[in-house]
């Protein structure tokens, strides 16, 4: 796969592991790079510590280069943002805000950072601010969402920046990689994927919830105050909060107060009833618990096979 | 453009332009056959008479084949159903619906039907129903949506059916039909790039609103109820009509009421105020006013060249 992203990273596939909360830890990161791709430990909501342990981890597993994601809203966005200088992290990607704050460090550092983002507007802000690179990333994804599908984001962004685009959101196979590429990203980024990857920690019962998942087995929960919509598999969890989202009396508080300890729930607990059980609409297609390896060889040959089969008879 | 699709249809281009209300006349639908694609006129809410008057003015445009969308939950669904066998329509496309109540009839007299689904089930009872093949659409289209976006879609849908598949929603350059093609579609339908072809007669201010939409421009009206999600352009009509849809006293014909005639404003009025502009996610791409025929040509040159430029380094 010959890609600028693989020179940017020195990686071997253009494909980036989503950093997903009490998910991507560093056992999974490290099983990303060792095959080849980009393992990314998420920092979630937690302290520098905790990401310092994740980073030891996968450093004792993995020779190779792996990244950290950063969410900006986190209590403890400060520290981690310094931690991963300490730890001379060599990749971050963030999410769920403007990582101008925190660029200038980060560069002075030597770090590549990409942002992930939703609109063509937090795009070009994350190229002003100095990002190397964009993770446009559409609606049909697992976990916090924008409006705009991965269709319609990904080539009004490569219009409108010069910085290379990955595409991210409803990409589980070949097929949407190749179709990433046609719509001018250079890379991509997979979440639901790689939940179902051996290496991955996740609660058993989240790995069948996803491998059972047919195509409208998600929904949409947190749209009513804006700003906080987040894509879950449906469960007693998703109806019970949507239920009380749109009753009149809902505030956005108590709307916030709902979710709090649920991808915990989820993800370690494994509770399939109180659970929120973040996954993408592309779900129905991943059928397979596999290594993170035998996933990124799969999905990349078989992109290259149809980027191939596509010249057409000559 | 070597596609099953071009065969099956009679065209040169596997590009089905998309049945829009109010929007998609004999005009329209004669200038996209001629430029090598397939035009559809939209049945709508409309009796015969008004169909049949489209279909000839259509036939007095051009000697190539052409489409009719039959919008199932119309009235005058049945009359129009019949009409299209009358007037020895070589193909129909359906929305809003199943339409295996007509299929057994359009299939006797040579009809090629390809209904418009927005889910795996939908697919797959449209081919058990003799869909000669279907258009798996995304919900970044414009108009009446479902859940699933085209990238998640389409690669689920080409699992679960044997017939062709067609791509929408999303797409309005050769970069969205080249990605069609790698996530298994064989051909594409575009509306919102059509909507704004020189040979569209619709109002200049709706022209205008799309030719000016940027990536975050379309919001999605009559979630709340279900079953009936649109996506239009902001403006003050949908503003006016979210308000109204999430106040706790309103009521599912309420909402129902509120969109009763606001296509026709928006379309033959341009009122920009009152009416419902119905359009894609992808409208923030289109920014030419242009010939449907140079269109067609520019969408799958485009495509062409990608998927050529795609081989690598042989």
């Amino acid at each position: 796969m010959n890609s600028p992203l693989c020179e940017l990273l020195h990686i071997r596939y253009p494909v980036l592991q989503g950093g997903m909360a009490w998910i991507s830890d560093g056992k999974l990161a490290a099983a990303v790079s060792e095959g080849g791709g980009l393992g990314i430990i998420s920092a979630m909501n937690a302290g520098a510590d905790y990401l310092k342990e994740q980073i030891r981890l996968a450093r004792s597993l993995t020779d190779r280069p792996f990244g950290v994601n950063v969410m900006l809203m986190s209590p403890h966005a400060e520290e981690v943002a310094q931690a991963v200088i300490d730890e001379k992290v060599p990749v971050v990607t963030t999410g769920a805000g403007s990582p101008a704050k925190f660029l200038p460090a980060w560069k002075a550092a030597g770090i590549t950072v990409l942002p992930v983002v939703a609109s063509v507007a937090s795009a070009v802000m994350a190229e002003r601010a100095g990002a190397d690179a964009v993770i446009a990333e559409g609606q049909e994804s697992g976990g916090h969402i924008g409006e705009l599908t991965t269709m319609a984001l990904v080539p009004q962004v490569c219009d409108a920046v010069k910085v290379p685009v990955l595409a991210a959101g409803g990409i589980a196979d070949g097929r949407g990689m190749a179709a990433a590429f046609m719509l001018g990203a250079c890379g991509i980024q997979m979440g639901t994927r790689f939940l179902v990857a051996t290496e991955c920690g996740v609660h058993q019962n989240y790995k069948d919830m996803v491998l059972r998942a047919t195509d409208v087995s998600t929904t949409t929960t947190g749209r009513r105050f804006g700003g906080n919509t987040c894509r879950c598999l449906k469960n007693p969890f998703s109806r019970h909060f949507l239920q009380v989202e749109y009753q009149p009396e809902t505030t956005a508080e108590d709307v916030a107060d709902l979710g709090v300890g649920a991808l915990r729930l989820a993800a370690v607990e494994g509770d399939t009833k109180n659970g929120s059980f973040l996954a993408g609409q592309i779900s129905g297609l991943v059928r397979k618990e596999q290594p993170a390896a035998e996933i990124l060889r799969e999905v990349c040959e078989q992109c290259d096979a149809l980027l191939t089969g596509s010249r057409g008879k000559d």
